[in-house]
């Protein structure tokens, strides 16, 4: 069965939860510069189709320095974004959620 | 509006997609050690929640390798996915079309 | 035979390279979030041991946005950096030639 | 003053290290995929100029699998690499050391 229209839309989302997180995670960084990440993740993302918005933040307070910067994981990090797709717009989010890094879909509604 | 079963098992498979793509875009390949990427590139995203199989394709045909590899890219492979969400099964698959590696979901139905 | 600290530098000079090109290769990237991508990739690598600096070019007016925005390669990128280790200081850089993004050390000096 | 023969091949055992690590970190993985992630690892890097052989070990027994699979980081894998540069070579190899992914070169010989 083909897929409807909100459907796709959730689809796109997740396209972009799942680009965001593995293209950065790895990547070194510190309260110094969580925020020229923060920004770079959000605008590379942005760039994709149908991604209206993106919001970043890295918990600078939990990262472990003690070898002077960390590597980027779930555990530091919290994202909303919002998706819009035809007529259709999708709210999502991830944080972390007994260990494990959760994304979600919080609501799929119609463009008003 | 919550997400239905469908929409996010929808969402599940757009996730798998974009980490996939991102996790292993710029990797060196050839036609060598193309049949060892697919594999990896398989069942790594197979771990993942909800992904009942992954198949990867690299075109090893189309490698420039007039450097003697090539970072792999979009352009370079082809992937379907069968996702398996609470009764939903979500068939995707990425493939060229007109220059941009596009993603798709090809077909969502109920679990037989 | 053990390195000598020149050499070491030299190493650690690689490592850098390798990282900047490996974690950032695929970011969708556009003229309008070309800065921003610069500025998260220069600061992300400075927080490595011995990095003292780096500065990272995307090459804006290069970039094929056919599709809205691309996927970075060493193609769209000029890289600089400069690695402090004990006395040593190496320099180092990042261009294409013939096709190829050929990282090249620069120069080994003594710290002045 | 221009790098050596020696030091070039040190920059160049770096690059494959910052390359590898940074190209994989974050890839989805289990004791069941351990396998044929090591195998995609060794041959994408070998794909590399002057990479003679790379060998890697991901610590299968090590892995967090309470959710499944854990994201591959330093902690979970060893590897040893051989470069070789015109009549150089050099051993290179990588360990955690009280809680850094310490990468290291062993020696640099003149090619038998």
């Amino acid at each position: 069965m083909d897929p409807t229209e909100r459907e796709v839309a959730c689809f796109e989302a997740g396209i972009k939860f799942g680009a965001l997180y593995h293209q950065f995670a790895g990547t070194p960084v510190s309260p110094e510069s969580a925020a020229s990440l923060e920004r770079a993740m959000e605008e590379a993302i942005e760039n994709q189709p149908h991604c209206a918005s993106v919001d970043v933040d890295v918990l600078a307070e939990r990262l472990d320095t003690s070898h002077g910067y960390a590597e980027l994981t779930g555990e530091y990090m919290e994202v909303r974004m919002r998706i819009e797709y035809a007529d259709t717009v999708v709210h999502t989010e991830m944080r972390m959620e007994e260990g494990y890094p959760m994304m979600r879909v919080v609501d799929v509604v119609e463009r008003p």
